[in-house]
Protein backbone atom coordinates (compact mmCIF):
# COMPACT_ATOMS: atom_id res chain seq x y z
CA UNK A 1 0.00 0.00 0.00
CA UNK A 2 1.38 3.68 -0.62
CA UNK A 3 2.08 5.85 1.85
CA UNK A 4 -0.99 8.33 2.60
CA UNK A 5 -0.81 11.33 4.40
CA UNK A 6 -4.20 12.94 6.18
CA UNK A 7 -4.50 16.63 6.11
CA UNK A 8 -7.92 18.92 7.23
CA UNK A 9 -8.47 21.86 4.62
CA UNK A 10 -7.92 24.64 7.31
CA UNK A 11 -9.84 27.81 7.68
CA UNK A 12 -7.14 30.15 6.33
CA UNK A 13 -6.50 27.88 3.29
CA UNK A 14 -9.92 28.86 1.41
CA UNK A 15 -9.72 31.99 -0.47
CA UNK A 16 -11.79 34.49 -2.26
CA UNK A 17 -13.77 32.15 -4.16
CA UNK A 18 -14.44 29.85 -1.19
CA UNK A 19 -12.44 27.18 -2.31
CA UNK A 20 -8.70 25.68 -1.32
CA UNK A 21 -6.40 28.51 -2.69
CA UNK A 22 -5.15 26.46 -5.65
CA UNK A 23 -0.93 26.82 -4.63
CA UNK A 24 -2.31 25.51 -1.42
CA UNK A 25 -2.52 21.78 -2.69
CA UNK A 26 1.01 22.13 -3.78
CA UNK A 27 1.54 22.91 0.04
CA UNK A 28 -0.41 19.77 0.95
CA UNK A 29 2.14 18.24 -1.55
CA UNK A 30 4.84 19.02 0.35
CA UNK A 31 3.57 18.28 3.95
CA UNK A 32 3.15 14.92 2.66
CA UNK A 33 6.52 14.18 1.54
CA UNK A 34 7.71 15.25 4.83
CA UNK A 35 5.49 12.66 6.45
CA UNK A 36 6.20 10.22 3.78
CA UNK A 37 10.35 10.44 4.72
CA UNK A 38 9.71 9.79 8.31
CA UNK A 39 7.15 6.68 7.51
CA UNK A 40 8.49 5.22 4.81
CA UNK A 41 12.26 6.22 4.65
CA UNK A 42 12.82 6.10 8.15
CA UNK A 43 14.26 9.55 8.37
CA UNK A 44 12.73 12.79 9.59
CA UNK A 45 13.11 15.56 6.22
CA UNK A 46 15.07 17.71 9.14
CA UNK A 47 17.63 15.70 9.56
CA UNK A 48 18.50 15.13 6.15
CA UNK A 49 18.71 18.58 5.82
CA UNK A 50 20.85 19.09 8.79
CA UNK A 51 22.87 16.12 9.03
CA UNK A 52 22.82 14.70 5.63
CA UNK A 53 23.00 18.89 3.87
CA UNK A 54 20.92 17.67 1.13
CA UNK A 55 17.99 19.31 0.06
CA UNK A 56 15.35 18.62 -3.26
CA UNK A 57 13.93 21.52 -4.92
CA UNK A 58 11.56 21.13 -7.03
CA UNK A 59 12.72 21.44 -10.82
CA UNK A 60 9.60 20.48 -13.00
CA UNK A 61 5.59 20.16 -11.77
CA UNK A 62 3.00 19.13 -13.18
CA UNK A 63 -0.71 19.03 -11.54
CA UNK A 64 -4.17 18.31 -12.25
CA UNK A 65 -6.99 19.74 -10.06
CA UNK A 66 -10.48 17.49 -10.75
CA UNK A 67 -12.69 18.63 -8.02
CA UNK A 68 -12.38 21.50 -5.75
CA UNK A 69 -11.73 21.57 -2.04
CA UNK A 70 -13.74 23.21 0.53
CA UNK A 71 -13.70 24.10 4.26
CA UNK A 72 -13.03 20.89 6.54
CA UNK A 73 -12.60 18.58 3.98
CA UNK A 74 -9.81 15.90 4.35
CA UNK A 75 -7.31 14.85 1.66
CA UNK A 76 -5.64 11.78 2.12
CA UNK A 77 -2.32 12.66 -0.17
CA UNK A 78 -0.68 9.54 -1.11
CA UNK A 79 2.80 9.39 -2.38
CA UNK A 80 4.63 7.64 -5.01
CA UNK A 81 8.08 7.33 -6.44
CA UNK A 82 7.66 7.07 -10.03
CA UNK A 83 11.48 7.71 -11.33
CA UNK A 84 14.78 7.69 -9.70
CA UNK A 85 17.66 9.00 -11.66
CA UNK A 86 21.32 9.71 -10.61
CA UNK A 87 20.96 13.03 -9.73
CA UNK A 88 17.06 14.05 -9.59
CA UNK A 89 13.60 11.96 -7.81
CA UNK A 90 10.28 11.75 -9.87
CA UNK A 91 7.50 11.88 -7.23
CA UNK A 92 3.55 11.19 -7.60
CA UNK A 93 0.72 12.63 -5.76
CA UNK A 94 -3.15 11.89 -5.54
CA UNK A 95 -4.89 13.81 -3.34
CA UNK A 96 -8.31 11.99 -2.51
CA UNK A 97 -11.25 12.87 -0.55
CA UNK A 98 -13.15 10.09 0.46
CA UNK A 99 -13.40 8.14 -2.50
CA UNK A 100 -13.12 10.79 -5.18
CA UNK A 101 -9.41 12.02 -7.05
CA UNK A 102 -9.59 15.47 -5.98
CA UNK A 103 -5.77 16.50 -7.04
CA UNK A 104 -2.86 14.38 -8.60
CA UNK A 105 0.38 15.69 -10.04
CA UNK A 106 4.19 15.16 -9.94
CA UNK A 107 7.30 16.92 -9.49
CA UNK A 108 10.77 16.37 -10.39
CA UNK A 109 13.30 17.10 -7.33
CA UNK A 110 17.18 17.53 -7.92
CA UNK A 111 19.34 16.60 -4.89
CA UNK A 112 21.51 19.46 -4.13
CA UNK A 113 24.16 19.79 -1.38
CA UNK A 114 22.51 22.39 0.87
CA UNK A 115 26.26 23.76 1.62
CA UNK A 116 26.87 24.46 -2.04
CA UNK A 117 23.89 25.00 -3.70
CA UNK A 118 24.66 22.51 -6.60
CA UNK A 119 23.18 19.43 -7.96
CA UNK A 120 24.03 16.03 -6.26
CA UNK A 121 23.91 12.64 -6.72
CA UNK A 122 21.81 11.27 -4.80
CA UNK A 123 22.97 8.97 -1.96
CA UNK A 124 23.24 5.43 -2.33
CA UNK A 125 21.08 4.62 1.41
CA UNK A 126 18.53 7.14 0.22
CA UNK A 127 17.93 5.55 -3.65
CA UNK A 128 17.77 2.13 -1.65
CA UNK A 129 15.05 3.23 0.92
CA UNK A 130 13.35 4.79 -1.91
CA UNK A 131 13.60 1.44 -4.35
CA UNK A 132 12.53 -0.68 -1.52
CA UNK A 133 9.47 1.42 -1.40
CA UNK A 134 8.25 1.78 -4.98
CA UNK A 135 8.35 -1.94 -5.03
CA UNK A 136 6.05 -2.21 -2.34
CA UNK A 137 3.60 -0.03 -3.21
CA UNK A 138 3.97 -0.40 -6.66
CA UNK A 139 4.12 2.56 -9.35
CA UNK A 140 0.66 3.20 -8.93
CA UNK A 141 0.30 5.01 -12.11
CA UNK B 1 4.84 44.09 -24.70
CA UNK B 2 3.86 41.82 -22.69
CA UNK B 3 2.37 42.74 -19.39
CA UNK B 4 4.49 41.93 -16.29
CA UNK B 5 3.80 42.47 -12.77
CA UNK B 6 7.35 43.08 -10.68
CA UNK B 7 6.80 41.08 -6.93
CA UNK B 8 9.48 41.15 -4.42
CA UNK B 9 10.75 37.89 -2.42
CA UNK B 10 9.51 38.49 1.41
CA UNK B 11 11.45 37.48 4.56
CA UNK B 12 8.22 35.11 5.45
CA UNK B 13 8.34 33.55 1.40
CA UNK B 14 11.97 31.60 2.17
CA UNK B 15 11.70 28.37 3.42
CA UNK B 16 14.02 25.66 5.75
CA UNK B 17 15.99 25.69 2.39
CA UNK B 18 16.91 29.48 2.17
CA UNK B 19 15.08 29.79 -1.10
CA UNK B 20 11.57 30.65 -1.99
CA UNK B 21 9.26 27.99 -1.34
CA UNK B 22 8.43 26.40 -4.39
CA UNK B 23 4.53 26.49 -4.10
CA UNK B 24 4.75 30.30 -3.26
CA UNK B 25 5.68 30.74 -6.99
CA UNK B 26 1.92 29.62 -7.57
CA UNK B 27 1.09 32.48 -5.13
CA UNK B 28 3.55 35.08 -7.48
CA UNK B 29 1.88 34.01 -10.97
CA UNK B 30 -1.71 34.40 -9.15
CA UNK B 31 -0.81 37.79 -7.70
CA UNK B 32 0.37 38.74 -11.50
CA UNK B 33 -2.59 37.56 -12.69
CA UNK B 34 -4.69 39.84 -10.38
CA UNK B 35 -2.62 42.72 -11.49
CA UNK B 36 -3.03 41.86 -15.37
CA UNK B 37 -6.76 42.02 -14.88
CA UNK B 38 -6.64 45.73 -13.72
CA UNK B 39 -4.17 46.83 -16.18
CA UNK B 40 -4.92 44.98 -19.51
CA UNK B 41 -8.43 43.85 -19.19
CA UNK B 42 -9.47 47.37 -17.83
CA UNK B 43 -11.19 45.41 -14.84
CA UNK B 44 -10.59 44.20 -11.26
CA UNK B 45 -9.91 40.79 -10.56
CA UNK B 46 -12.44 41.33 -7.46
CA UNK B 47 -14.94 43.24 -9.61
CA UNK B 48 -15.08 39.90 -11.84
CA UNK B 49 -15.94 37.87 -8.76
CA UNK B 50 -18.23 40.31 -7.07
CA UNK B 51 -20.28 42.07 -10.01
CA UNK B 52 -19.64 39.51 -12.52
CA UNK B 53 -20.51 36.25 -10.42
CA UNK B 54 -17.28 34.95 -12.48
CA UNK B 55 -14.16 32.54 -11.08
CA UNK B 56 -11.35 31.21 -12.56
CA UNK B 57 -10.42 27.80 -11.14
CA UNK B 58 -7.08 26.26 -12.09
CA UNK B 59 -7.50 22.76 -13.88
CA UNK B 60 -4.29 21.78 -15.19
CA UNK B 61 -0.62 23.49 -13.87
CA UNK B 62 2.58 22.88 -15.47
CA UNK B 63 5.83 24.50 -14.03
CA UNK B 64 9.39 24.79 -14.66
CA UNK B 65 11.62 25.97 -11.94
CA UNK B 66 14.88 27.15 -13.69
CA UNK B 67 16.77 29.60 -10.51
CA UNK B 68 15.82 29.61 -7.30
CA UNK B 69 15.48 32.63 -5.61
CA UNK B 70 16.66 34.06 -2.52
CA UNK B 71 15.00 36.83 0.05
CA UNK B 72 15.28 40.18 -1.52
CA UNK B 73 15.18 39.13 -5.63
CA UNK B 74 12.85 40.78 -7.41
CA UNK B 75 10.77 38.48 -9.60
CA UNK B 76 9.20 40.05 -12.79
CA UNK B 77 5.65 37.81 -14.04
CA UNK B 78 5.16 37.86 -17.83
CA UNK B 79 1.79 36.75 -18.54
CA UNK B 80 0.55 35.73 -22.11
CA UNK B 81 -2.83 33.97 -23.21
CA UNK B 82 -2.30 30.86 -24.88
CA UNK B 83 -5.18 30.15 -25.72
CA UNK B 84 -8.98 30.92 -25.27
CA UNK B 85 -11.39 28.11 -25.37
CA UNK B 86 -15.29 28.59 -24.57
CA UNK B 87 -14.99 27.86 -20.97
CA UNK B 88 -11.42 27.51 -20.48
CA UNK B 89 -8.32 30.01 -21.19
CA UNK B 90 -5.15 28.81 -20.96
CA UNK B 91 -2.12 31.25 -19.70
CA UNK B 92 1.38 31.39 -19.52
CA UNK B 93 3.93 33.17 -17.35
CA UNK B 94 7.23 33.61 -17.43
CA UNK B 95 9.06 34.96 -14.09
CA UNK B 96 12.71 37.22 -14.54
CA UNK B 97 14.92 37.66 -11.94
CA UNK B 98 16.62 40.76 -14.03
CA UNK B 99 17.31 38.60 -17.29
CA UNK B 100 17.53 35.38 -15.55
CA UNK B 101 14.07 33.16 -16.65
CA UNK B 102 13.99 32.35 -13.51
CA UNK B 103 10.35 29.87 -13.56
CA UNK B 104 8.18 29.76 -16.49
CA UNK B 105 4.31 27.71 -16.57
CA UNK B 106 1.18 27.83 -17.90
CA UNK B 107 -2.52 26.92 -15.96
CA UNK B 108 -5.47 26.27 -17.69
CA UNK B 109 -8.46 28.03 -15.53
CA UNK B 110 -12.26 27.15 -16.47
CA UNK B 111 -14.73 30.17 -16.06
CA UNK B 112 -16.80 29.14 -13.55
CA UNK B 113 -20.58 30.83 -12.18
CA UNK B 114 -19.65 31.33 -8.44
CA UNK B 115 -23.21 31.31 -7.74
CA UNK B 116 -24.23 27.70 -8.94
CA UNK B 117 -19.97 26.66 -8.80
CA UNK B 118 -20.71 25.30 -12.35
CA UNK B 119 -18.63 25.62 -15.64
CA UNK B 120 -19.97 28.67 -17.70
CA UNK B 121 -19.06 29.94 -21.19
CA UNK B 122 -16.13 32.85 -21.01
CA UNK B 123 -18.04 36.17 -21.44
CA UNK B 124 -17.57 37.44 -24.50
CA UNK B 125 -16.29 41.23 -22.98
CA UNK B 126 -13.89 39.11 -21.83
CA UNK B 127 -13.13 36.89 -24.48
CA UNK B 128 -12.99 40.53 -26.53
CA UNK B 129 -10.54 41.78 -23.91
CA UNK B 130 -7.95 38.76 -23.84
CA UNK B 131 -8.24 38.48 -27.66
CA UNK B 132 -6.79 42.04 -27.98
CA UNK B 133 -4.08 41.57 -25.81
CA UNK B 134 -3.03 38.47 -27.06
CA UNK B 135 -2.60 39.87 -30.50
CA UNK B 136 -1.03 43.92 -28.69
CA UNK B 137 1.66 41.19 -27.21
CA UNK B 138 1.95 37.93 -29.24
CA UNK B 139 2.20 34.71 -27.44
CA UNK B 140 5.59 34.70 -26.56
CA UNK B 141 6.60 30.70 -27.24
CA UNK C 1 -6.97 19.15 31.66
CA UNK C 2 -7.03 21.97 29.04
CA UNK C 3 -7.48 20.60 25.26
CA UNK C 4 -4.56 20.40 23.45
CA UNK C 5 -3.22 20.54 19.51
CA UNK C 6 -0.33 18.74 18.48
CA UNK C 7 1.02 20.48 15.58
CA UNK C 8 4.03 20.13 13.67
CA UNK C 9 6.60 22.85 12.57
CA UNK C 10 6.40 22.91 8.90
CA UNK C 11 9.45 23.63 6.02
CA UNK C 12 7.15 26.28 4.54
CA UNK C 13 6.80 27.48 8.17
CA UNK C 14 10.20 28.61 8.19
CA UNK C 15 11.67 32.16 7.40
CA UNK C 16 14.67 33.84 6.22
CA UNK C 17 15.99 33.41 9.60
CA UNK C 18 15.77 30.00 9.96
CA UNK C 19 13.32 30.33 12.26
CA UNK C 20 9.19 29.41 12.62
CA UNK C 21 7.98 33.05 10.71
CA UNK C 22 5.84 34.73 13.54
CA UNK C 23 2.94 35.54 11.89
CA UNK C 24 2.97 31.46 11.65
CA UNK C 25 2.40 31.02 15.71
CA UNK C 26 -1.25 33.03 15.05
CA UNK C 27 -1.94 30.26 12.42
CA UNK C 28 -1.24 27.39 14.68
CA UNK C 29 -3.49 28.90 17.41
CA UNK C 30 -6.16 29.10 14.55
CA UNK C 31 -5.66 26.11 13.72
CA UNK C 32 -5.96 24.69 17.45
CA UNK C 33 -9.29 26.49 17.78
CA UNK C 34 -10.66 24.87 14.91
CA UNK C 35 -9.61 21.67 16.92
CA UNK C 36 -10.86 22.92 20.31
CA UNK C 37 -14.33 23.54 18.26
CA UNK C 38 -14.93 19.73 17.37
CA UNK C 39 -13.30 17.91 20.14
CA UNK C 40 -14.42 20.18 23.34
CA UNK C 41 -17.66 21.89 21.94
CA UNK C 42 -18.70 18.37 19.66
CA UNK C 43 -19.72 20.78 16.66
CA UNK C 44 -16.86 21.51 13.72
CA UNK C 45 -16.00 24.94 13.56
CA UNK C 46 -16.80 24.32 9.00
CA UNK C 47 -20.75 23.84 10.32
CA UNK C 48 -20.67 26.73 12.58
CA UNK C 49 -20.00 29.03 9.90
CA UNK C 50 -22.05 26.91 7.29
CA UNK C 51 -25.22 25.93 9.40
CA UNK C 52 -25.10 28.45 12.32
CA UNK C 53 -23.89 31.30 10.40
CA UNK C 54 -21.85 32.64 13.22
CA UNK C 55 -18.10 33.63 12.82
CA UNK C 56 -15.38 34.83 15.35
CA UNK C 57 -13.12 37.42 13.76
CA UNK C 58 -10.53 38.73 16.02
CA UNK C 59 -10.72 42.07 17.31
CA UNK C 60 -7.59 42.12 20.16
CA UNK C 61 -4.63 40.05 19.91
CA UNK C 62 -1.80 40.21 22.52
CA UNK C 63 1.39 37.60 22.37
CA UNK C 64 4.63 36.70 24.01
CA UNK C 65 7.20 34.84 21.93
CA UNK C 66 9.24 32.81 24.43
CA UNK C 67 11.36 30.44 22.47
CA UNK C 68 11.90 30.20 18.48
CA UNK C 69 10.73 27.10 17.05
CA UNK C 70 12.50 25.25 14.30
CA UNK C 71 11.96 22.86 11.67
CA UNK C 72 10.39 19.78 12.32
CA UNK C 73 9.86 20.76 16.22
CA UNK C 74 5.79 19.54 17.73
CA UNK C 75 3.73 22.52 19.19
CA UNK C 76 1.17 21.78 21.56
CA UNK C 77 -1.17 24.51 21.79
CA UNK C 78 -3.93 24.56 24.68
CA UNK C 79 -6.77 26.31 24.31
CA UNK C 80 -8.74 28.30 27.14
CA UNK C 81 -11.85 30.02 27.89
CA UNK C 82 -10.92 33.15 29.32
CA UNK C 83 -13.65 35.34 29.32
CA UNK C 84 -17.51 35.02 28.11
CA UNK C 85 -18.76 38.14 27.42
CA UNK C 86 -22.44 38.65 25.57
CA UNK C 87 -20.90 39.21 22.27
CA UNK C 88 -17.66 38.17 23.00
CA UNK C 89 -15.06 35.45 23.98
CA UNK C 90 -11.23 36.02 25.27
CA UNK C 91 -9.10 33.04 24.60
CA UNK C 92 -5.95 31.90 25.64
CA UNK C 93 -3.26 29.93 24.04
CA UNK C 94 0.01 28.32 25.52
CA UNK C 95 1.85 26.25 23.28
CA UNK C 96 4.63 24.29 24.09
CA UNK C 97 7.67 22.36 22.83
CA UNK C 98 8.08 19.64 24.96
CA UNK C 99 7.82 21.24 28.38
CA UNK C 100 9.05 24.42 27.11
CA UNK C 101 6.53 27.22 26.87
CA UNK C 102 7.67 28.40 23.65
CA UNK C 103 4.70 31.04 22.85
CA UNK C 104 1.82 32.13 24.87
CA UNK C 105 -1.01 34.87 23.82
CA UNK C 106 -4.60 35.99 24.03
CA UNK C 107 -7.18 36.97 21.45
CA UNK C 108 -10.79 38.46 21.64
CA UNK C 109 -13.21 37.38 19.10
CA UNK C 110 -16.75 39.35 18.38
CA UNK C 111 -19.39 36.69 17.50
CA UNK C 112 -20.57 38.04 14.00
CA UNK C 113 -23.55 37.13 12.01
CA UNK C 114 -22.01 36.16 8.68
CA UNK C 115 -25.07 37.39 6.47
CA UNK C 116 -25.08 40.61 8.22
CA UNK C 117 -21.41 41.01 8.85
CA UNK C 118 -22.81 42.27 12.23
CA UNK C 119 -22.16 41.79 15.82
CA UNK C 120 -24.88 39.35 17.44
CA UNK C 121 -25.30 37.81 20.74
CA UNK C 122 -23.37 34.47 21.21
CA UNK C 123 -26.02 31.91 20.85
CA UNK C 124 -26.66 30.27 24.54
CA UNK C 125 -26.18 26.42 23.04
CA UNK C 126 -22.29 27.97 22.45
CA UNK C 127 -21.62 29.79 25.54
CA UNK C 128 -22.94 26.40 27.32
CA UNK C 129 -20.56 24.32 26.12
CA UNK C 130 -17.76 27.05 26.80
CA UNK C 131 -18.78 27.16 30.64
CA UNK C 132 -18.76 23.76 30.92
CA UNK C 133 -14.84 23.41 29.72
CA UNK C 134 -14.26 26.34 31.05
CA UNK C 135 -15.33 23.91 34.70
CA UNK C 136 -13.81 21.19 33.20
CA UNK C 137 -10.39 22.16 32.57
CA UNK C 138 -9.99 25.93 34.71
CA UNK C 139 -8.74 29.55 33.71
CA UNK C 140 -5.29 28.40 33.75
CA UNK C 141 -3.78 31.66 34.40
CA UNK D 1 5.75 61.71 7.94
CA UNK D 2 5.67 58.37 9.24
CA UNK D 3 6.87 55.86 6.32
CA UNK D 4 4.21 54.08 4.78
CA UNK D 5 4.20 50.88 3.00
CA UNK D 6 1.07 50.60 0.91
CA UNK D 7 -0.28 46.51 0.48
CA UNK D 8 -3.14 45.40 -1.58
CA UNK D 9 -5.66 42.58 -0.31
CA UNK D 10 -4.54 39.59 -2.68
CA UNK D 11 -7.27 36.84 -3.41
CA UNK D 12 -4.97 34.13 -0.98
CA UNK D 13 -5.36 36.55 1.77
CA UNK D 14 -9.22 35.82 2.56
CA UNK D 15 -10.32 32.86 4.25
CA UNK D 16 -12.99 31.16 4.82
CA UNK D 17 -15.40 34.33 6.36
CA UNK D 18 -14.68 36.42 3.19
CA UNK D 19 -12.22 38.91 5.06
CA UNK D 20 -8.31 39.08 5.34
CA UNK D 21 -7.17 35.95 7.30
CA UNK D 22 -6.00 38.04 10.73
CA UNK D 23 -2.36 36.35 11.33
CA UNK D 24 -2.42 38.04 7.68
CA UNK D 25 -1.92 41.24 9.23
CA UNK D 26 0.82 40.36 10.94
CA UNK D 27 2.45 39.47 7.69
CA UNK D 28 1.85 43.28 6.51
CA UNK D 29 3.57 44.36 9.13
CA UNK D 30 6.49 42.63 8.90
CA UNK D 31 6.67 43.67 4.49
CA UNK D 32 6.18 47.38 5.38
CA UNK D 33 8.96 46.88 7.81
CA UNK D 34 11.04 45.23 5.24
CA UNK D 35 9.89 47.95 3.11
CA UNK D 36 10.78 51.09 6.00
CA UNK D 37 14.37 49.82 5.98
CA UNK D 38 15.31 50.25 2.93
CA UNK D 39 13.47 53.36 2.84
CA UNK D 40 14.36 55.07 5.86
CA UNK D 41 17.52 53.55 7.06
CA UNK D 42 19.15 53.22 3.55
CA UNK D 43 19.88 49.55 3.97
CA UNK D 44 17.72 46.36 3.06
CA UNK D 45 16.35 44.31 5.39
CA UNK D 46 17.81 41.37 3.32
CA UNK D 47 21.75 42.77 3.83
CA UNK D 48 20.85 43.51 7.41
CA UNK D 49 20.90 40.07 7.61
CA UNK D 50 23.17 39.14 5.04
CA UNK D 51 26.22 41.12 6.14
CA UNK D 52 25.52 42.28 9.30
CA UNK D 53 24.27 38.92 10.52
CA UNK D 54 21.49 40.44 12.30
CA UNK D 55 17.95 39.38 12.95
CA UNK D 56 14.78 40.92 14.85
CA UNK D 57 12.76 38.17 16.23
CA UNK D 58 9.53 39.34 17.63
CA UNK D 59 9.14 38.49 21.67
CA UNK D 60 5.99 40.55 22.04
CA UNK D 61 3.24 41.78 20.09
CA UNK D 62 -0.15 43.43 20.72
CA UNK D 63 -2.48 44.22 17.75
CA UNK D 64 -6.13 45.84 17.80
CA UNK D 65 -8.08 44.89 14.46
CA UNK D 66 -11.05 47.54 14.02
CA UNK D 67 -12.23 46.97 10.89
CA UNK D 68 -12.16 43.78 8.77
CA UNK D 69 -10.86 43.88 5.22
CA UNK D 70 -11.86 42.93 2.10
CA UNK D 71 -10.51 41.43 -1.42
CA UNK D 72 -8.92 44.19 -3.32
CA UNK D 73 -8.73 46.66 -0.64
CA UNK D 74 -5.62 48.79 -0.32
CA UNK D 75 -3.95 48.80 3.19
CA UNK D 76 -1.40 51.83 3.74
CA UNK D 77 0.39 50.70 6.89
CA UNK D 78 2.47 53.50 8.72
CA UNK D 79 5.47 52.33 10.70
CA UNK D 80 6.69 54.61 13.66
CA UNK D 81 9.70 53.65 16.08
CA UNK D 82 8.46 54.16 19.56
CA UNK D 83 11.21 52.76 21.84
CA UNK D 84 15.14 51.99 21.09
CA UNK D 85 16.74 49.86 24.09
CA UNK D 86 20.05 48.29 24.62
CA UNK D 87 19.01 45.22 22.79
CA UNK D 88 15.08 45.82 21.53
CA UNK D 89 13.19 48.07 19.55
CA UNK D 90 9.60 48.60 19.82
CA UNK D 91 8.08 49.33 16.56
CA UNK D 92 4.33 50.65 16.10
CA UNK D 93 1.88 49.94 13.16
CA UNK D 94 -1.38 51.80 11.87
CA UNK D 95 -2.95 50.05 8.96
CA UNK D 96 -5.39 52.52 6.85
CA UNK D 97 -8.24 51.91 4.38
CA UNK D 98 -8.14 55.04 2.98
CA UNK D 99 -8.30 57.40 5.72
CA UNK D 100 -10.10 54.49 7.83
CA UNK D 101 -8.10 53.05 10.90
CA UNK D 102 -8.20 48.86 9.57
CA UNK D 103 -5.54 47.85 12.65
CA UNK D 104 -2.69 49.12 14.86
CA UNK D 105 -0.21 47.13 16.94
CA UNK D 106 2.94 47.58 17.88
CA UNK D 107 5.53 44.46 18.70
CA UNK D 108 9.45 44.40 20.31
CA UNK D 109 11.83 42.79 18.67
CA UNK D 110 15.15 41.72 20.02
CA UNK D 111 18.44 42.04 17.92
CA UNK D 112 19.86 38.80 17.67
CA UNK D 113 22.97 37.48 16.18
CA UNK D 114 22.28 35.12 13.28
CA UNK D 115 25.00 32.96 13.86
CA UNK D 116 24.89 32.56 17.36
CA UNK D 117 21.24 32.79 17.47
CA UNK D 118 22.01 35.13 20.81
CA UNK D 119 20.63 38.43 22.00
CA UNK D 120 22.90 41.21 21.10
CA UNK D 121 23.48 45.02 21.66
CA UNK D 122 21.46 46.88 18.56
CA UNK D 123 24.67 48.57 16.69
CA UNK D 124 25.11 52.22 17.20
CA UNK D 125 24.34 52.72 13.34
CA UNK D 126 21.04 51.61 13.15
CA UNK D 127 20.57 53.62 16.52
CA UNK D 128 20.90 56.38 14.83
CA UNK D 129 19.21 55.48 12.02
CA UNK D 130 16.25 54.44 13.59
CA UNK D 131 16.84 57.83 16.14
CA UNK D 132 16.83 60.38 13.31
CA UNK D 133 13.92 58.47 11.48
CA UNK D 134 12.08 58.76 15.13
CA UNK D 135 12.70 62.51 15.64
CA UNK D 136 11.47 63.38 11.93
CA UNK D 137 8.71 61.68 12.30
CA UNK D 138 7.20 61.68 16.09
CA UNK D 139 6.01 59.02 17.78
CA UNK D 140 3.11 59.46 16.43
CA UNK D 141 0.65 58.31 19.57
Amino acid sequence: MAFRARIRVRFGDIDYAGIVYYPRFLHYFHVALEEFFEAEVGIDYPEILNRHRLGFPTVHLETNFRRSLRYGDLIDVEIRVLEIGRTSITWGYKGYNGKDLAVEGQNVTVSMNMDTFEKTETPAWLIKGLEAYRQRCGEGV
